[in-house]
């Protein structure tokens, strides 16, 4: 493996292997809490771009515990992306495709691990705990999928007992539909508990959700748009998705229950879905791709793949610092080659910055799942945490953080960044 | 009425009692085709603010067959608005809220009914001959209720055969669902038959749909956005939404019917919505205001109004020139003011430029249904097009134009432009 000048870079899963993308601003003080953790984030967050204190909006690329200024990079000539990096936000970045964003991984290597550009870029390298990280790209339109068979297959026993495991269309095609965009945020945006109405003996009840819950999920950032009408095949995935991002879709259970019959789920989701500040780009990705499952039935022809392929990403769930769950990402019955196939079959333009994200991604175990829906089985086996507090759903206080790696070339370790978030009481 | 001293104007639906705003391009010809008509839209629209054929996007307020062009009337300081209306969307407009909207209008009145500014203004008349309208805003996200009880009574038939007509939440909750941004075009955008996963006796088939219907929909545009957390309350209505638009929310029902459990309508939805060029303001409908139904069971606080208003619009529905339908939406069950609080009351955040509709909008009669399904019954029951053709659903080359007027003040009538499409055959 490359050796790489910034100390502490090499043998951490955020080495020169890695370099994932981000918006930051700095923070201004001697550290912020949290040291070299990546989630601080900004609360209000998810709103790209706009002026807010701490400074000037920068992007970045992660290096060990430091942030590479790349506005800085390219305003000082060190990197040539026509003025993309010198934006607040990826935006104009992701638009660019695959040759210049393979062009600029290629140059931040070269920076990193050639002695000669040490003197110039050192100064570039801010300590990840003076900075806040915010979110980095303008999401265009967010869209959920359905796609680990064990997820829907314990939804289904637990929203719809005596029913098939599965809806008949479930192995025919990737389920998903449209989240809220709007409301996407940056890991570390606290999560206020939503209120709603839900079910009770007694007819539909107002207050807040009593069954707030998460959803671990692997989202794919759309760099390259198409034109209305056209379509993504399977085997152009790599020509417009930039990269990948850690997932929690915070899930009202109770609200989303009563109204998701007969269009889906709206208000039980809408409130809050954070992501990770970091996008790794699908380069860092290159040996994490191993075969996906076998599909049976046959899939129709435009979700066939001549090779099929799932990431290898190991997912950590800690609720409270105890760790509950390591979802595997590899055991997903449609790959995001499928599921952005399926999205654009029917000529459904894509943006730059749609964002897609896989469903939650559950095992086969307990101790695999991506929700506390299906850890506790509907909230009627409660789980221990460390500090010996019994848990069914998210109470005031808690914090959920997801993190995940995956294997990288030569041995190394790529980090996926953390999404976390804090449960604030009702407002 | 104030008498207006461009040609035309008065005694028309867009008079100085209308003034609706939308974005336009000078077509750079002698007049397009379709003269006067508003609908001519730019094919390929949806991405307000880029650069194309035609000439530079600009604002614009329609009177009478003119638009006068906005971007002219401020740099030459007859308006004063900031700079919002020299930008190429309303997205700057609509952030300045209520206040502002009203001095605007005033401004505009007056500078089309006092002669004194006759000789000034009277230059920046365009015909709308000469004219492209193109996308007027940014759609933040896209909401879609589904607030007729008639129409949710009629699909409940049709769908879920045997079942309750209405699911158990209906009556509680304004039931709606996100839909694709990204996809919204404007009037006069072709829409071609989108491709996907229907049923069939031998398992799901891949080709065009064969069931592509309309939705006649009325959609309410926001201009005042609120911090994740917020509520609107009902009272608080007029003080985000900006105006109203016509809403035609294209739909493969074979794609739809297939897809859409467990978490709803997606790709059967997602091909394309298109909206009328012509945002009409709210202060042009304060004369349209008339009783809402009353609601049984009693709805929940939160979703109390004090005085339950619709808006009453007479909406008409042609098929190839033939006038198959006239939807009131005075009826539905769910007022805008209802849907906005309902949207916002588990905190999620609105943006400027969000829209969300009405739902399809029907009545009792089967002329009077916003659907074709309903229309047809499901297929089952053509109707008879003027020409004596036969249709159950939409063929290739066939033109669906929505239409709508609202009374205005002293026997004057609103026009609220109109949304029309026509169908191209598969790709």
């Amino acid at each position: 493996m490359t050796t790489c000048w910034v100390p502490g870079a090499d043998g951490s899963p955020y080495g020169v292997q890695t370099l994932p993308y981000g918006a930051f601003r700095h923070s201004g003080g001697a550290g912020s809490p949290g040291g070299g953790s990546p989630g601080g984030g900004s609360p209000g967050g998810g709103s790209p771009g706009g002026g807010s204190p701490g400074g000037e909006q920068r992007l970045g690329v992660r290096i060990g515990d430091f942030v590479l200024d790349l506005r800085g990079a390219e305003d000082a000539d060190l990197i040539l992306a026509g003025g993309a990096l010198c934006q607040p936000t990826l935006d104009a970045f992701l638009a660019l495709g695959r040759a210049q964003w393979t062009t600029v991984r290629r140059r931040i290597v070269e920076l990193l691990t050639e002695s000669e550009h040490r003197a110039a870029v050192e100064p570039l390298l801010v300590p990840l705990a003076q900075v806040d990280l915010v979110m980095p790209f303008t999401v265009g339109d967010y869209v959920d999928f359905y796609s680990s068979e064990q997820h829907a297959s314990n939804v289904g026993q637990i929203f719809r007992p005596g029913q098939p495991l599965l809806t008949p269309n479930w192995r025919h095609l990737p389920i998903g539909y449209h989240g809220r965009a709007g409301t996407v945020v940056v890991s570390g945006t606290p999560i206020v508990r939503p209120c709603g109405q839900r079910r009770s003996s007694a007819g539909p009840v107002f207050g807040p959700s009593g069954r707030l819950d998460i959803e671990a999920e692997v989202g794919f950032v759309v760099g390259v748009p198409t034109r209305l009408g056209d379509r993504v095949p399977t085997e152009r995935f790599a020509d417009h998705v930039f990269g990948v991002t850690l997932v929690n879709d915070w899930s009202a259970r109770d609200i989303q229950a009563w109204e998701y019959q007969p269009l889906g789920p709206f208000l039980g989701k809408s409130f809050a879905t954070s992501v990770s500040p970091w996008i790794v780009p699908l380069e860092a990705l290159e040996h994490a791709w191993v075969p996906a499952p076998p599909q049976d039935p046959p899939v129709l022809p435009y979700l066939a793949e001549s090779s099929r392929r799932g990431l290898d990403l190991s997912i950590v769930v800690e609720w409270n610092g105890t760790k509950v769950s390591e979802p595997p990402f590899a055991g997903m019955y449609w790959t995001p080659a499928q599921q952005l196939a399926h999205l654009t079959v029917n000529g459904a333009a894509l943006r730059t910055g749609d964002l897609y994200a896989s469903g939650t991604v559950s095992g086969d175990r307990r101790d695999q799942v991506g929700s506390f829906l299906e850890l506790t089985w509907g909230g009627t086996e409660p789980v221990t945490l460390d500090d010996g507090s019994l848990r069914t759903f998210l109470d005031d206080g808690d914090t959920v953080t997801i993190t995940a790696t995956a294997p990288g070339p030569a041995g190394t370790t790529i980090g996926l960044g953390e999404v976390t978030g804090t449960v604030l009481p009702a407002s």
